[in-house]
């Protein structure tokens, strides 16, 4: 298997010839993997990314089908557009394939209520079996894994000190006071000070030493290790407590008691968070008070309405180029070129989404430095909510300004006069039918080929394994939530509000879907490297954006009905949203709950059968030692170059 | 002391003449009792109450300090108004006392944004000090309670039954292997059947009889008991078993964990909430499924709002009537008698206030008849629901409506065309000032005399105490938040909204909330008689209205400045509404917690020092019987009469 290839990478190995021959199996097994295997290689987080691309495929076959077999049909057969001159419009000769073409108040419009409801329940059964399965593997992984640190530690911050006292003995006296049977140890977390940024670089100039050479300098290495631990030393007494540590229990649950109960009378001091996988703790960022980190929050959601609204300005440029009629108002020395049927073509249909793709990939990583100051303490969730801002983002200004724009003000106003949204809905979304389907062409190419640029340095280095001396500097690339799993949810969206108005869109989705798919599971999908793994806790931003989709294309149903001068159809339509916001109250409460806490159910279960494992006391060993101080770790790094593979070191590569 | 003598009433004694014989010391107590003493007579909630009333005392003091002696002659000095004919006018005479004279554009203006800002900056202010203090007493409250069967005590409801097994085995099975340490015992809850109406009829029969009979009649007693042990036997074999159950555990912190942490793998199984008080458990409604429950919950909200809509009617009505030619046009009949300056008088300004004022009686009612049937197990509960609904309807009906409506649908538009209300607001509120005036005294008065109405026959009783047999029948009022409370919130709105508008408003009001101050806390509130008592868990509550009140105002604010064309005052209030909100959110972080939970720290100091008490074994064996199904109850009733003032026994006569 090639992910047991990558293990092997990192072990430093001897040459043999056969691990380059590729095997039947192999690709057999490449192309078709199961997904407990893909669970065994990458985790959950891959297995439920994976189910999201099959979930929006599943979704958009059957839109797909009703789209093309009955709607498109039906939407030919209309003649409100006969009246259009087809030879002077070019770029709205899609529109006949549009409900644009139905005529005003014709009773073929209630075929495009049926196909709204159809799809509004048949996306709800999905959803719901799709929640139902994901939250049972979240349970049962977390059944079948083996004793982990961060299940057994919370990080605690906030905390109160007295003046003769210091952080240690403050964490010490509350926890074997209050959780007298279950405490097991603490972490206190220290301030990076400038003298820790100094040792984390002489930290990797040894570790470019020491990959370089090959054992035979052992003896310098002693000499730098011994010049490491005499700037540990010099850092030891300079490095500032802060007011949090990571606090370990003798079981799971006894970490989870002390997570969910508030702690103290004064429900600032002493909070509590799940601890992160020791490799994800992002050590940055320990803001020391409760205000501080509140006020970080605020100032981040601050920037990122900023942000998004400062991107409208590229957003109007893309507009402006749509419009080439304004455009040859402004330069008008270019519109003998402007009049060429190629320029043109090119200038409306790919430039404006070029532009956009180009200034979108800004967005990710601004939205993960963003995330990144908001006083999260792991990668993952810091991740998370980057993923949660770019999908808003995107909504907001690739769909709503894009659709409804004319400048920032009028478009406030819109939205001001809330009445008036679907009815604006109704007017713009069709005629940027052919705009859209030509982005998805496009953000499937460009994807597809960014993939494959992200892919092709690790290919090249595993061709050239055997011939370079160090195989530890490949690298792997990570699962990133932040990037692709806006991209699936923002083409979901797309879908779900062209499905009856322009069905034309609905076959490219597939094809970019299809490719995803392909992209990521098949000589790709084993590339990536779990940097972490969240336990599918992904999974309700899909659905809430989802849900989000669905009431998008109802609402504007009910303006296109109204429009269309059907009423009746109208009121029809008023319900869905009301059941479709209800069926998604029903899945917070019966489901959302697995993805913020484990049971006691499931905890006491794991905690039971881990007493009789023989291991667990030298496992409570290493998990005091789990979180210790990153500044602290290099005198261990560099002694036992052979336990490289221990999870506890491999961040001190990373970080 | 009264609150003692109520005590004492309840027990059977002996006649004594100077129990009769009014002190000095009483009635020097009665006037100023300490915060202590209310405290340890009436409970929390009794002192947080009274200590709404003065804290909307306070802010309406210093709203009225600025509003008499800044705004008020700011407003006189205008000449806006000047060319209006006072002689034909009546009914806005007032005006002149109101923004509405102040010349458009004029810098004074300036004068009433300042008054906005340090009201709100003072409201603030006094808020944060009052949460604090609140939640401080809250905790010490809890930390001074003696052992208490609720505290131990968790209410476990959508138990999942295997087939071959029970409530009572799936109970045990669960919280034995999930909390060994800490699980004590358990009680099922029984659907009442038929034929516990049955014996509730039979047993109150019994209880009549036993309290007009002496205790000659010993007899009669015995021979009945024997019926009703023989009821008790046959409805032993038909009560149903209800897939809930209260579970008692050994700590307090053994009850917390239980009640905080997710249960089991299927969130909605295994629910738990906390036990309420033995004597304020509500007992008809214990839906078996959590589908049941939240669809009742929906069905509440729907008719909840199905009320509001309805009670529109009475609103136009009044509405109506102020608008005197409008009825004229309706009845020329009338014309001769509506011109009589006092008939007019009469029509729009206090028979208005009349309707209203009668419609509003039913609505308490009704919101708590609604929130008992949506699914809440004690009637603390249900009451504070209904304080909150009632606090919505009347924020809704009487002022929205009564402000802007001139037709529902109208109304709709309204509030859909979000920026507009600022400056509707700005329009019509001003103009009702003397019609809400009147609203404030009319409603002063009713209440003061409604409140007259409920402890006469309480005073009656007391003073007719020696001469009756039997004194258990006084009824002793009990305090209703769902009524008292969305009253005192109201005038707060109201308050608020014409601080700087019409400030003549405001001593009304002060007058107002010194009556309130007056008969709740002296000759009358000793007279409550506390049901149940919720640790002042309805301040939240009231500072949420109370910043949405601010809030209000603030808009309000904006819109008057944008009408008198003042764009740079404008401007400069936005940061208000900004400002208070995240105030609001800072508050819910620092103290709202402490409302919803007490911390470990509390949970574990109060558990440590029970253990040293010799009367825990006792109070333990107590705890298991507390929750004893009512339909069990009868036996030990009747046959320990001298007990009656255990806790436990005292909802029996009640429900």
């Amino acid at each position: 298997m090639l992910a047991e290839g990558i293990a092997r990478v990192r072990r430093p190995s001897h040459f043999h010839l056969d691990t380059l021959l590729p095997t039947v199996g192999w690709i057999k097994n490449a192309w078709h993997p199961s997904e407990e295997q893909l669970l065994s290689y990458s985790g959950l987080d891959a297995v439920v990314f994976m189910r999201i691309i099959i979930f929006s495929f599943k979704v958009f076959t059957i839109a797909g089908f009703i789209a093309i077999f009955i709607l498109l049909p039906v939407n030919c057969s209309g003649n409100q557009l006969q009246n259009v001159d087809f030879i002077n419009i070019t770029n709205n000769t899609l529109d006949v394939f549009s409900i644009s073409n139905v005529n005003n108040g014709s009773s073929s419009l209630w075929i495009h209520l049926g196909a709204v409801y159809f799809v509004t329940i048949a996306v709800c059964y999905l959803l719901f079996s799709e929640y139902k399965y994901i939250s049972s593997k979240r349970i049962d992984y977390f059944c079948s894994s083996k004793p982990q640190p961060h299940q057994f530690t919370i990080l605690v911050s906030n905390i109160p000190v007295s003046k003769d006292s210091n952080v240690g003995n403050s964490v010490e006296n509350f926890f074997t006071q209050n959780h007298t049977a279950t405490y097991l140890s603490h972490v206190v977390v220290h301030r990076k000070s400038k003298v820790w940024t100094v040792a984390n670089a002489v930290k990797k100039v040894f570790r470019k030493i020491f990959s370089s050479k090959k054992k035979t300098t052992q003896q310098l290495l002693h000499d730098s290790l011994l010049d490491g631990s005499k700037v540990h030393e010099k850092k030891d007494k300079s490095r500032e407590e802060v007011r949090a540590a990571f606090v370990s229990f003798k079981s799971r649950y006894g970490a989870a008691i002390a997570l969910h109960m508030l702690q103290s009378n004064n429900p600032t001091q002493w909070r509590t968070e799940q601890a992160p996988e020791p490799q994800d703790v992002y050590w940055p960022f320990f803001s020391s008070t409760f205000m501080r980190r509140w006020i970080s929050r605020l100032v981040v959601i601050v920037s990122c309405a900023f942000l998004t609204i400062i991107f409208l300005i590229p957003v109007f440029v893309v507009q402006g180029l749509t419009n080439l009629e304004q455009l040859e108002n402004y330069f008008p020395s270019l519109k003998s070129i402007l009049t060429m049927s190629i320029v043109s073509q090119v200038i409306t249909g790919y430039l404006p989404n070029l532009i956009l793709q180009m200034s979108l990939k800004i967005v990710p990583p601004a939205m993960k430095l963003l995330s990144s100051q908001q006083g999260y303490i792991c990668n993952s969730d810091i991740e998370r909510s980057a993923c949660h801002k770019v999908i808003w983002f995107t909504v907001w200004n690739v769909f709503f300004a894009n659709v409804l724009s004319a400048s920032a003000f009028n478009l406030l106003f819109i939205l001001l006069e809330f009445k008036d949204i679907p009815s604006k809905l109704a007017v713009y979304v069709p005629a940027q039918a052919s705009f859209f389907i030509a982005y998805v062409v496009t953000s499937g190419w460009t994807s597809t080929s960014s993939e494959l640029f992200r892919v092709i340095p690790f290919i090249g280095s595993l061709i050239a394994k055997p011939f370079t001396r160090n195989s530890n500097d490949v690298t792997v690339p990570s699962f990133p939530y932040h990037k692709d799993i806006p991209k699936i949810l923002f083409f979901g969206l797309l879908g779900f509000t062209y499905f009856f108005l322009a069905p034309l869109i609905i076959p490219f989705l597939l094809v970019y879907l299809a490719l995803a798919y392909i992209i990521y599971r098949n000589q790709f999908f084993y590339v990536y490297a779990p940097k972490y793994e969240s336990g599918g806790k992904f999974w309700p931003i899909v659905h809430d954006s989802t849900i989000f989709s669905i009431v998008l294309m109802q609402f504007v149903a009910f303006g296109i009905f109204k429009l269309k001068k059907l009423p009746y159809a109208t009121t029809v339509t008023i319900p869905l949203p009301v059941f479709t916001l209800l069926f998604n109250e029903y899945c917070r409460k019966r489901f959302l709950p697995i993805f913020k806490a484990y049971s006691t159910e499931a905890l006491r279960k794991k905690d039971r059968e881990d007493q009789n494992l023989p291991e667990m006391p030298r496992f409570l060993r290493h998990v005091s030692t789990a979180y210790q101080d990153p500044a602290l770790v290099p005198l261990s790094y560099s002694s036992n170059h052979d336990n490289l593979r221990e999870p506890l070191l491999v961040p001190v590569a990373e970080i």
